[in-house]
């Protein structure tokens, strides 16, 4: 029996019609995903999360009852049957089902807009996210979410058995400085605030009561980026632990990394076979490159590239190319980060910054590094950066009264599911993505 | 050693000092919490997210180093001491530190606006929500996030044995007409849009993919309710459910409750305790009473209550009150639901809908019932109220093209963790609340 599911609807999935269940009696339930009608003979293939069953009816042998339902029956059709498993060697699945009743729970209108039996011609990829709430029937974006599943599963494992509790970061924010243009802005009571870009001074902030601490959590970015990295609404893996450098965050990413890939091999292994992905776990320790001679490599490949600025896309696409492994890129220039990473203690000019990168063209996947800890210090760099400290309010006051020096990062969860699942964009790892173009359904 | 840390600064937290530990060397960190100087003899409390540790340091047996660094530090600095554990059967904590090596991490301002020693009269509470970042220091607050932390962990436990999968819904929404006064409103690239109110209409879309789905997922009400239940940012326990009905979904929540509390007794004991509250494992079948039977509860109390009104707050609370156990409310009137609640096949004036209610007073933790899943009876219901059909598109259109019969409902996160803990009000469970008053930090 399934746990939580009418038992009158439903004993049974499309799992258990197999030929060692020859004889069963089962309800199975789901959605008519094809229809083969040949005269005396139709053929149903039922859809369920579990896959694919057939059910066979002979005009002879079934109730005229039954068999006028299985006439009528249109495509998407939700349907419990209840029927005996017959074990068909014949049969690409094994087995079929022999249907004693079918109850029909919603007939279907037959003009449905995409095509979901994966027989005609692809649909083109904006009509699928036009009509995601049917698109994602298609059998291939369940398996992402079940990849995506299993991820969400594993980052969580690993963290708690670390030790560290999970945070809940809030998301309206006071409208501040940093990085306007791309807030979204709301009205909170006749108060100008904004959506979180980051929980990044959240995360912070936590430290002083558990010390370390991890979350997967939303963010906002109000950025018309058309790129396959970006969304305007995504989730990072957060992670910050106190009494930590940005030694031990690298190790701790790698350890996630690796933790999390063996087990989406472990649980979702038919998924990625059916996604025709092999992953391969990455050795360790990662490499790791520095910002300078990242940008050497970038210059053998003579490619043009500005020593100075941050790696533009086709950049990170081609460095992320020369890996087949994942790699940190560290040591980022101080002016190309926030004003609360530290700064080298030899080189004010360059912060003890890292980005992990994915190997095969995804690029980055991280950012992190040592924070700074100490009140003068972030004063001083709030004021360098041209910001007011008066829009730091509070988070300037929490360092006064004493913060442990720390480290972290933030990994974009739909980019970490986009290369494990090998994605063409990150919006095909969101069920419901949100993109400058799309924000409905 | 402990994972992830830099272990020149940490090697063991407070709770490696007992006596079993007498003579280990350790390095510890955290927070100066207390400190005693008695002139030639000085008492140093250290704070970390286990506890406390006493350090004790005596003049003539320490460097005049480590006694100048001891003298000079203020309440709330961040140190990291290596030294002897020390077995001291007269002490409360069963032994000390002696000192070897202090190592200042950051000097806090003597100044500190709220009172952390848990010595002085007891601050205001407004007060603590305006200083937050520096509140949460406060080992209550931590032991209240604790349990936070295993709750959250129990619940996705409990799904995912049981083969729900997590899913992850979409919050910037084209604006409706549902509740549209309490909906926040936000500029999505100069087009109108809301933060979500509640999942409900993509937890639906979701079973298509998985059919048995759940989250811990945030939600925004504009709403300038001042009660102890109430917040502006929630998040809820998610769960939806095809092929199955109002009674699985009852025992579905049963399971639930009961299996958070196990591990909560399990897990978080030592919190518990030191909140004082003892958590008793409730029987199966919870009591299920009709709105009708429970209106008539409160008119036998011989209160002012009107039968045709969805419960007010001190209804709710007496209601509550009455009971020592959770409890459901079923069949609630069809006026006082959501369009999308089915009716029941004998009486359309009523739903097929429950409200999970805690004892003792805290009232209402979920809400939810069989869902309308026929498009024409949708369709109607969507008239019924009032509203415009063309402002469900997307939400109608699954229905034309088949969706199972299914149940579900929203359990409050914060409201579970406020039952639990025992908190006097929802913001207690959240370490960043936003209410109509607070939304900073």
């Amino acid at each position: 029996m399934i746990y939580a599911v009418n038992p009158e609807w439903r004993t049974s999935t499309t799992k258990d019609v197999t030929g060692t269940n020859n004889g069963l009696e089962v309800i199975i339930a789901g959605w008519i995903h094809q229809k083969r009608d040949k005269g005396r003979l139709i053929f149903l293939t039922l859809r369920d999360h579990h896959g694919l069953a057939q059910v066979t009816l002979h005009e002879k042998k079934v109730s005229s009852e039954i068999w006028d339902r299985a006439k009528e029956i249109t495509l998407e059709s939700v349907v419990s049957i209840r029927g005996l498993v017959k074990s068909d060697p014949r049969s690409k699945l094994g087995a079929e089902i022999i249907p004693i009743s079918i109850k029909i729970h919603a007939i279907a209108d037959p003009k449905i807009p995409i095509d979901l039996t994966g027989k005609k011609t692809q649909m083109d990829i904006d009509t699928a996210f036009r009509y995601r709430e049917l698109a994602i029937r298609d059998p291939e974006v369940s398996r992402i979410m079940e990849i995506k599943n299993v991820i969400a599963g594993a980052i969580r494992e690993f963290f708690r058995k670390n030790n560290f509790i999970e945070i809940f970061t809030p998301f309206i924010l006071t409208a501040s400085t940093e990085g306007g243009a791309e807030q979204f802005k709301l009205d909170y009571f006749g108060r100008p605030a904004v959506l979180a870009q980051s929980c990044q001074f959240y995360k912070q902030a936590a430290l002083a009561c558990h010390e370390k601490v991890f979350g997967i959590i939303p963010s906002w970015r109000a950025e018309k980026s058309h790129t396959p990295k970006h969304m305007t609404e995504f989730w990072q893996i957060e992670n910050e632990i106190a009494f930590a450098t940005d030694q031990e965050i690298m190790q701790v990413q790698e350890d996630l990394v690796i933790f999390v890939l063996k087990k989406v091999n472990l649980e979702a292994k038919e998924q990625l076979n059916k996604l025709n992905r092999i992953i391969k776990i990455p050795s360790k320790p990662f490499k790791r490159i520095k910002f300078v001679e990242a940008k050497q490599i970038l210059l053998d490949m003579e490619l043009e590239v500005n020593p100075k600025e941050d790696f533009g896309a086709p950049e990170e696409s081609v460095l992320s190319k020369s890996f087949d492994e994942p790699f940190f890129i560290t040591h980022f220039p101080t002016n190309l980060r926030g004003m609360y990473y530290a700064t080298d203690p030899d080189n004010p000019e360059v912060t003890r910054s890292l980005d992990l990168m994915a190997p095969e063209g995804f690029g980055e996947l991280s950012s992190g590094g040592q924070r700074v800890a100490r009140y003068d210090t972030l004063n001083e760099r709030i004021l360098g950066k041209g910001f007011n400290p008066d829009d730091f309010e509070w988070y300037l006051r929490m360092f006064k009264y004493g913060m442990p020096p720390h480290a972290g990062y933030g990994l974009g969860f739909e980019r970490l599911i986009r290369w494990v699942a090998n994605l063409s964009h990150v919006r095909e790892a969101s069920m419901f993505p949100r993109t400058p173009d799309i924000y409905s359904p």
